[in-house]
Parts: structure tokens; C-alpha cells; sequence
């Protein structure tokens, strides 16, 4: 493909001559011969000069690199939607393959695949276009929205809503039971997990994340939330829109996270809790309680300023004992016992 | 169903006229017209008020409530036998369904379904009534008990004998084998891992749970514990009778963990660590050595007394150090290079 | 078996009579009735007599154990082995079962496994002597080496290249999708994730684990290099050769790990990370920036001595903060408003 022709497909702008042959697209630790990369910091021109990309997208024209180089407002964006064109092709709808099990009662919408070795129980509903790799197991009354894939090896238990365009990685559980139990004459009783789950729009979800059904109502996931690997969300929770949970982030029974939320990895929050919409917490902390807008980091978590500081004096306290030390020896110590080492 | 009958059911007493018919049972949150709900807490009186039950599940009568009220000791119990009653049908039995894959020396009790895209390999034993749903890989002479439920795409692994009454969700690795290798030549080398894992009587494993059997010996997970999901559990464990463990908890090689346990989310436990009956630890922590019957916080854990002194002054460190430089001047500081900023 | 004999077979040399019937091989926590043990450490010589072992591995003779002896090098190597000898077979090789779903184009080795429920997608290559157990999925054009040992309900994308030697535990997963997104307009935009992955000779790979393909180019593991459960690893990650990554260890992207580097429990390691060749981090603590050869611990690391002194100041800071205040009391204190309780 020309690079005028993949410019125009991209809404970038040639800044010069656009006629070279464009191979293939690749970030710049990736670039073979003949590719079209990006860059969107200046300290990264003398690896692109030393690379064999052919091409570069940019913010704005950059003097110091002699090939031609695309300008887009967005050159990540551009570089993604790059990508796409390259790289991805519509998936050949292949109807209910052999091998697959689809009980009577299931509708299926127009151009559905759906793979040997899944199931899809009673009353099952999936929508236009989507794709239910092997080894999919999709429970009574559940419902899968248009343009979704399912990854292989997913589990979507009984009475959970996915809506379109979701895309949910292998390994994934949604709609195991919430972990409640009542103590009682020494042993743990099973509360009863009869609620549902409900995954929003344009929703993706990494590999192996465990979403449990509520007790009773809705465990929610809104809009536009875009989940990594290995993320537990336990029953009950309701996340927001356009959230960003990363790998390994545990969220407790009954919390609720707004809108625009980022959770970095590790992080783990407690059951109802509180987080309001554009929260950033840093990884690894824990939170309890309620969080205001703001950024936050640490077990518990404090604001992440002063988190900064805490954690600068936290490495120094062998010298912040010392001192003390130097102190106490000047103005002479009676007390006995009081040893600090 | 009316409430005087449903009362009944789960051992509470209605403590006013119980006429009114109950059209489901939901908590607080998520109360529809004409539900049962239930409050432990005075706090949650205005709530109850706005919402639309009918009926309430209290320990003692309540005068300020207006909807008619059933008493019982536990009310989360009594909620948990309401939710039961209303919503738990009992599984019909279908016997080895069409594409399941059974080997001809499985020994199945009475009652048993085993669901397509499954396989009970060789020696398999499976108790009465138990249900194997899709997906599920069951290894050489391994067992199951009575009345189990093995969810959606479950691997257990050969050597593996499973309790009655037990619960697996979906995604989850039993039999997996123990971390373990001899350094030697530049590289590590496999211990073949041919110990087993026995799980106890009415333990629940949540979603995506790796357990790991014994190096030799036998992993063990004792009667009535219950696991949250994407728990780690290593090779040649010990786990006692009734413990909570939460989501995301790690527990090393040959650790020995009493009855009763408490591990709260994303707890780390080292190789051979020993824990004691009826110790709690804190959420994120992490555990060596051997703790005696205690609460526990921190990396690595302390008395949590302890630590909510130590995690308060941790975060009042920058003023801690500040009252140090004032005592610093006033005492006057002659050394050099003594720099604490 | 004769003692001798095994002896003969794990490079061990008897130190006495060795006409002794073993039956069985065991840790010290499982011997039974017959049983082989191994000990490194003679503190365990009383649990040793206390055993019911008949023979045991040294490293040298011990005068006051009282059965018989054979000396290794490495006695846990000796053992590994002598466990290889007693309870491991070959696997028998059984073609493609019916029940599995193996594609036209797919090209099997010699002597190759696969189970029921399985499924290779188009141009699938799987070495000799590989075994896939049911429930696997295969995705178009990936490539497994020889001898492998694939567990079951294991997904493999397409595009992955897995080399010999390699086992992979249930549950994992390999090739799905990096975390990648651009935020524009307000919604996260998916970049597509196009690379593959590549996985070396004689990796381990726990159960349960989360292995992302690239952007573009490829996610890599070095050979030899052994992977714990429940182990996340970003798009574009490069791990060396023999590393030791224990269970729920978080990589983030783009992140580069050197060889012999040994990541304990629940590490969490951010994007763009250099960790270099022998690194040592402690469990729980996580990583940025850039590590040189060395044993670091803490949120973030510091050096693991310095951690250390740190982390036992910090338990003490009650201690410290009383300290400060006798100190306060003697010299006065004039100031206002600073209370630091």
C-alpha cells in the first residue's frame, strides 16, 4: 500500500512526498523493512533513524528525520488505526460449526460463528456478527450483544447481559457466585448468589478475570471499561464508565467505582467502598472507605503527593534515627530502658 | 408465597400480621415491589423506608418500621434460607449427556449429570447426584463425593480426591503441579511433582483458583473452608477446617494453616510458614515464619494493634521529621554532611 | 526395586549394605512403609529416625543415622530423580482421539497426543511426542515443539511459537491481547495487538497464567525459564533464560528481564522496567525504573539490606516518636501548633 493511500485511510496528512511502498506497521522496538512506524517524543529520533522504517507518523513536522514522515493530531491513534488497516480482517461469519451444542431454545443473530466444543444453554440470545470461539460454555437465559468475540475457554454462567462490541479474553469467568456465607454453629453457610451480572458496551475484558453474579440485583461493568488479566471483581460491584483496570487489581463485594476511574495494577480495594469518577490509584495500594477525585497511593492509600514524601522519608529512617541519636547524645539522655536499636 | 409461610421456612416469627404475599427476597439494594429484604443495622431504617419491600427480616422488633416485620436470631441466616427457598430449585439429573466423553472404568453413583465437551478419564469416581458441567477435565482415578457441583470448564487433575458437598467454579486448576526445581548445571531442573491433593467436605473453590498438588504427599484443603477466586494454594499445603480465604490470597510451598483461619484479600504466605487457629490476617499483607492465634497486618505482619500505631506515624513522617529539625536548631547541629532532606 | 540399584540410576553412591528393598520415594513430611528419603540439613535427623524410611539420600555419610545411605553430589537433585525413576512413565502415544478437532492443514510429528475436545486450527505444527490433553485450543498458524506436555482447558492464540520441552498447565493462557489503548474523545480506543508470542525451549508455565502477545514484534521467554500459577506477563515483555517467576508475579509492558533473575511471590513490575541479568526481588514488592544486579525488596525496592533496617525502624516508629518527644521535654519546646499525634 502507498503511504498516501494509508495517510488518507488514517486521517494523517503526508508532509512530503507520499509515494513510497508501505510493508507493514510496527512500534519503533519493531520495525522490519519497509515499515511505517510513529513516534511522539523527540529522544526517540536517533532509534528511528537507526531503524528500518521507511515512514514515520508525527505530531508535527520534525526537521532532524530524513524519511517521510505523516502528521496526525493523534499519532498513537493513527499509529492504532494503522493497525487495523494492516493488519485486521472481518472474521467469516461460520454459523454454528460442528462440534458446537446450541440448545433449541437459543436465538442467534444474523452472521453469528460459533465454534466447536461451545455450548450455549437454554434461552440464549447472541447477537448480529459475534464470534463464540471453542470451549465456551454460555449459561441458561444469558446474552450476548452484536459484535462481540468470545475468546476461547470463556465461561459466562446463567442470567448474565454482555452488551455489543465486548470483547472478553480466554479464561474468563463471568457470573461465578460472590464469596458470602453466614458463620453460624461453627461453620460458614452458603448465602444463596442469585443476582446477575451486566457488562456494558464496547466493554473488554482481559484473559482469566473472575466476575461473580451479585447476591441479589446486578454486578455492573459500564460502558466503555476496559479490564486487564487476572482482575477479580467480586459480587455486587458496580464500575462505571471508561474505567481503567489494570492486571491483577481486586475489587471487593459491593463497592462502587464511578466514571473515568484508573486502577493500576495490584491494586486491591475493599468492600463498600466509595471511589468518585476520574480517581487514579497507584499500584499495589489498598483502599478502604471512600475516595474523592483525586490521586492516591498506598496501603492504605493517602494522596499521592504526600504519599511521595512519606515514602522518601520511609528509605531514609536509618538517618532519621541517627539524627535523633546525634541529638539525644547533645542534650544527655537519663531515662533508662529507652533503647532504640 | 405468603410471609406467614415463608416465616416458617426459615425458622423466623412473624411479629405482626403476615398475610401480604411475598413476590421475591432481595437486599437492601436491590428490594423490588413487593419483596422480603432484611436489616441488621438501625442505620439502614430511612433506606428500608424508601424502598419497596413489603417485609423485613429483624433480630428484635423494630417500631420505628411500618412494614410487617419476622424475627430471627441470625437475620442473615434467615435471609440466606429465604433467598434458598425462593430461588434455589434443586438440579434435575440427566444422566452422561451426548458428547460427554466418559472412560469405560468411571464408576458413577445415582443421579449423576456429566454435561457435553466433558471428560472423565480412566478410575473416575463421581458420587451421587453430583453435576459436571461443560468443559470439565477429570484426570486418572481421580474422585469426586456426593452432591458436588463441578462448574463450567474446571480442570482436575489425575490423583485427586475431592469431598462431598463440594462446590468448584469455573475456571479453576486442581492438581496442578508444585513449583519446584534443583538448581544444578546453569539450570533448573523439574522435581517431578506425584503427590495428590484431598479437599475436604463442603469446601467451596471460587473462580480461577490454582491448587497445586504435592511434591509427594498430599495437598490438603480441610472440611468446610472456603476459597474466593484466583487463589494461589502451592504444593504439599495444609489448609484446616472452616478458614476464609479471600480472592487473590497466595499461600507457598509446605505452609501448614490451622482451623478457622481469616487470610484477607491478597494476602502473600512464604514456603513453610505456619499459622495457627482462628489468626485473621489483614488484607495485602505478607506472612513468614509461624503466627500464634492473633490479628496480624503488614509486609511482613505485625500485631495489628501494632500496626495501626505504626501506619499512622508512617504517614505523619514528614511532620515527625520536621519536629526534629526544630529541635535540631535549637539545640544546634556542629556536625557536617548530616544532611537528612 | 534394590537400593543399589536405583542408586545406580540417580548417580548416587552407597555408603553401606544396599540389598535393601525400596518402595517408594518421599519428602520427609510423606515417607511411608519402605519409603527413600532425602535430608540437606541435619536438624532433620530426628524426624528422620522417627520416619518410617529405610534408606536415605546424603550428601555425605552422617554417622548417626542408623539406616542405610546413599551419597549425591546434590541430594535434591538425587531425590528429583530417584522420584523420575520410581513414578514417572511415558506418556503412550494415542494419535489424534476421536472427539478432537484437528484442522486439514494442521501438521502433526511423530507420535503425537491429542485428547478429545481439543481443537488445532488451521496450520497448526506440534512436534513428536507432544501431548495435548482435551480441552486445548490451538489458534491458526502457532507452532508447538516436541515432547511438550500441553495440560488441559489451555488456550493458545494464534500466532504463538512454543519451543521443546515445554509444559504448559491448565488453565493459562498465551497470545491474548496486550492492554493497549489511545484515549481520544473521550473513550478508550483499542489498539490492535498483532504481535505473537515466543516461548523458549524448556519453559514451565504454571497454571492459570496470563501471557499477552505483542503490539507488534513479539512477546518473548527465554529458554529454560520456569513460570509460577496465576502469573500476569504484558504485550512485549522480554523475559531471559532461566529465570525463576514465582506465583502472582505482575509484568507490566515493554518490560525487559535479563537471565537468572528470580522474581518472588506476588512481584508487581511496572511498564518499561529494565530488571538485569541475576536480580533478586522480593515477594510483594514491586518495581520501577531500572535494576542492576542485585536483591532489592519493597514498594518501591530499595536494596534488600537497607530494606532491611528500613522495614525494622518502621515497626519501631512508636518507639522513635516517644523518643523524640523525651527529647522535646527537655530542651523545651516553644513552637505552637505542632503536635505530631
Amino acid at each position: 500500500m502507498k503511504l498516501r493511500e494509508l495517510a488518507a485511510k488514517i486521517d494523517a496528512k503526508p508532509l512530503s512526498d507520499a509515494d513510497i511502498e508501505i510493508k507493514g506497521v510496527g512500534g519503533i522496538d519493531s520495525v522490519q523493512e519497509g515499515y511505517l512506524t510513529f513516534i511522539v517524543s523527540k529522544k526517540l529520533i536517533p532509534q528511528l533513524g537507526a531503524s528500518a522504517a521507511v515512514a514515520v507518523i508525527v505530531k508535527e513536522p520534525i526537521t532532524e528525520i530524513d524519511i517521510p514522515q505523516i502528521a496526525a493530531e493523534n499519532p498513537l491513534l493513527a499509529f492504532a488505526r494503522a493497525l487495523e488497516v494492516f493488519y485486521v480482517q472481518p472474521h467469516r461469519p461460520e454459523g454454528v460449526m460442528s462440534g458446537a451444542a446450541v440448545a433449541d431454545s437459543v436465538r442467534l443473530g444474523r452472521d453469528v460463528t460459533v465454534y466447536p466444543m461451545s455450548l450455549l444453554a437454554e434461552g440464549v440470545i447472541v447477537g448480529d456478527r459475534t464470534v463464540v470461539y471453542p470451549g465456551v460454555f454460555v449459561g441458561k437465559g444469558s446474552s450476548i450483544g452484536k459484535d462481540c468475540i468470545i475468546h476461547p475457554n470463556v465461561t459466562i454462567r446463567e442470567g448474565v447481559t454482555i452488551g455489543s462490541r465486548v470483547i472478553i479474553h480466554s479464561g474468563t469467568v463471568i457470573g461465578s457466585d460472590g464469596f458470602g456465607y453466614v458463620f453460624s454453629d461453627g461453620r460458614h453457610h452458603k448465602i444463596p448468589q442469585v443476582g446477575g451480572v451486566i457488562v456494558g458496551d464496547e466493554v473488554e475484558i482481559g484473559a482469566s478475570v473472575t466476575i461473580d453474579r451479585a447476591t441479589t440485583g446486578n454486578t455492573m461493568i459500564g460502558e466503555g471499561t476496559k479490564i486487564d488479566n487476572l482482575v477479580q471483581i467480586g459480587h455486587n460491584v458496580s464500575i462505571g464508565k471508561h474505567c481503567i483496570i489494570v492486571a491483577q487489581v481486586g475489587i471487593g463485594g459491593s463497592t462502587d467505582i464511578g466514571n473515568y476511574v484508573t486502577l493500576a495494577g495490584q491494586v486491591g480495594i475493599a468492600d463498600h467502598v466509595q471511589i468518585e469518577d476520574e480517581c487514579i490509584v497507584g499500584a499495589k495500594s489498598g483502599v478502604v472507605g471512600r475516595l474523592q477525585k483525586g490521586v492516591y497511593s498506598g496501603i492504605p492509600v493517602m494522596p499521592h503527593f504526600r504519599w511521595l514524601k512519606v515514602r522518601a522519608l520511609y528509605e531514609r529512617l536509618p538517618e532519621l534515627q541517627k539524627k535523633i541519636r546525634e541529638i539525644e547524645k547533645k542534650v544527655g539522655s537519663s531515662e533508662k530502658g529507652g533503647r532504640d536499636d
